[in-house]
């Protein structure tokens, strides 16, 4: 069932600790199917290297398990909201990757500093505001999600496609899962340099718009001319 | 004898290495056997690369050599004390890792400032108070872990399986010698996130305790529900 | 067509990659003929493990495709710009390098701190003047390449072999393209060198002429007596 | 002549590289031979995987070269006048290593922060006056010798194993160039160790001199109980 989702979310998983984002068992990536609309999730707490394709879990968008007999994800509420939410979106990555999650626990958006951050996110990669204890003390996981989807109102996912959650640590989607580990990638170098610039110029503003919308736009939407497309 | 425990002793010993916690010969790592109540532990200076599991050394809860023709650690009399004083535990760590050690030199606890900390710690790693120069002039080594034991204080070590020596380097402990490592490596990404952190916002306030406890214990006795069991 | 050029320029590229200057494929490497005036350089957004040296795009110095079938960097323009004002390089590279990139994001020049710094600059690696709206909003890539020559209005360029683009990142220049990414190299270790000083010492003050004039000419001009020559 | 200090120089020439204290040709390490008072020393801007045991260079104590066919490093003069200064020592090496680079660049010694310090300077890693313009331009090399020598006056050098020069970058020597090159690779981890414990408590004090006496002189002289000896 889904051998071909169920193997780029293994991938997507695996991606995520060569590239030096995860370590043991800290993060984890997820799909959707565009048609039946199912999870595929990664099993909670099972070491990398002993993880294979067939331990990824599936279950629909209530979070209940279609096929595989491990426990999926913890954080599986969260992804699930988010899908719900944002049908736009095909895959979801989670990581508690150092330069990330620092800005995080900081409870600071990563400013729009430069034309590499400005590629990708058009604008600041926000953060969110703090749970209510309420909120934490029954379904955390899918108030997380919430949590979220409440910091991108009105806006298109695919256009901000992180969100820093407060205290916690960063999560990332995209069309697919490969491309959320992508920005995963990305979103983790542009934290360093944004925590390195700030201590280099602590009055350092954010990019003009200008320059901006330039590099947003070279690479995204109609008007592109990066890449071979 | 205990030729299963030395070669665990062993390997921990070696992924302290391997995890870039330790360079030339800085570290150490030993286990209590649960019936004998004997220490197995790294000998003193001896390169890693030339180590093998037979160089373990055994000795007794009062650090007398029982087997092994090497010096033992010279860290062992803080090894026994932590044993003795804690008999949940069954095995400790020492490094001198960059990220830990900065703040056990800047004599500062490492605040609980993301869930990554409170998936492990249930608030800050403390640090201990400075040794008197009676204390370091004598029974030095064993004064460390009799600092570490004040510390811990009518707390369960497993719930705080980590410290700071001030002005010296971090000890962490479990169940196990390959938790203790496996503690060393959480708590050194949790000492550069922390840092990191505090220098994108220097008034930075340590996560609410609602947030902590529900990761701790997401993680944690009875209501765990983190992983496969 | 310029066999040995496209390879020197495809090695270049991986050079970039392999030093860690360069991921996903946020940097680029060209070279210019000597005698025909055509740049050889990397085609646009094409992954560098699946770039061949085939794949590499020749140009006239207008932008204007001679040999290849992909499109060429997005940054040609300004390569363009640079070879065409000054006509004693040989090669650009490009990166997004985290460490120079953080000083240009910070709009600051990287200050001539020490004798690493003035083994190759004799001075400050300079930063850009902020382009304005217009000049972004039309030939953008063209006007960073005017940004740069007016920097170094006045100057030999192979003297000051670097500059940092504000908002945006470096661009390195050289007799060749290896000289050029040889100088990327060099230029990340000197960010993060000059980032680290700063912060041990805020009022740390720039080399004295003395020490930086000795040290630059001890590699540099007719009285070097550094390496083999 | 000489063939097994040759390849010892050799050897920690690449031990540098593989420590990631060397990038090109930025270091250089030298040994001197007990009896016949010559220098072995790495050839001059010679990359360091085309080099051979063979391409040392063997010099006297007045820099004149015995044997060799390739120039010696330029720093040689410094390197001679510390074994002129110092015949205790058998080795000396350099690198403009990143971390204590910045130190050096800052123009601080690298105060001792803590028992991993301690365990090899029994106190803080002092800095040179910055050279006069005179000093700079004639006989530089050999000036930055005589800095280091003023600076250790009246100190045996094998209790002070290493020194930053000012605005340029650390020396390091021992009882042979594998102890130099040793003390390199521990001094780099100790200058970041200092560079974030003072991040984190700006107010951070050196060690006590007591907890300091301790660790060094469980290491060092007659009373050490660390090790296998």
């Amino acid at each position: 069932m889904l051998q071909t989702l169920r193997t780029e979310v293994y991938e997507a998983n695996l991606e995520l600790v060569r590239r030096g984002l995860v370590i043991y068992t800290f993060g984890n990536a997820s799909a959707v199917s565009p048609e039946e609309r199912l999870i595929v999730i990664k099993p909670s707490g099972v070491p990398y290297d002993q993880m294979r394709p067939g331990d990824m879990v599936i279950t629909d968008l209530d979070g209940r398990v279609v096929e595989g007999s491990l426990r999926p994800s913890s954080d599986l509420p969260t992804h699930a909201a988010l899908y719900c939410a944002f049908p736009s979106i095909g895959g979801i990555a989670h990581t508690h990757s150092r330069h990330a999650t620092a800005w995080a626990q900081a409870c600071r958006e990563i400013p729009c500093l430069g034309t590499t951050h400005a590629d990708y996110f058009c604008g600041s990669i926000p953060v969110t505001e703090a749970l209510s204890p309420n909120e934490i003390e029954s379904d955390y996981e899918a108030n997380t999600g919430a949590a979220i989807i409440r910091l991108l109102q009105g806006r298109d996912p695919l256009g901000c496609p992180a969100a820093l959650v407060a205290g916690h640590a960063p999560f990332f989607w995209g069309k697919s899962v490969t491309d959320a580990v992508h920005t995963a990638v990305i979103v983790e170098e542009l934290a360093a340099m944004a925590w390195q610039a700030m201590t280099i110029n602590p009055s350092v503003q954010p990019l003009s718009s200008a320059l901006r919308d330039k590099h947003y736009f070279r690479k995204h939407g109609p008007k592109a001319y990066y890449g071979q497309k």
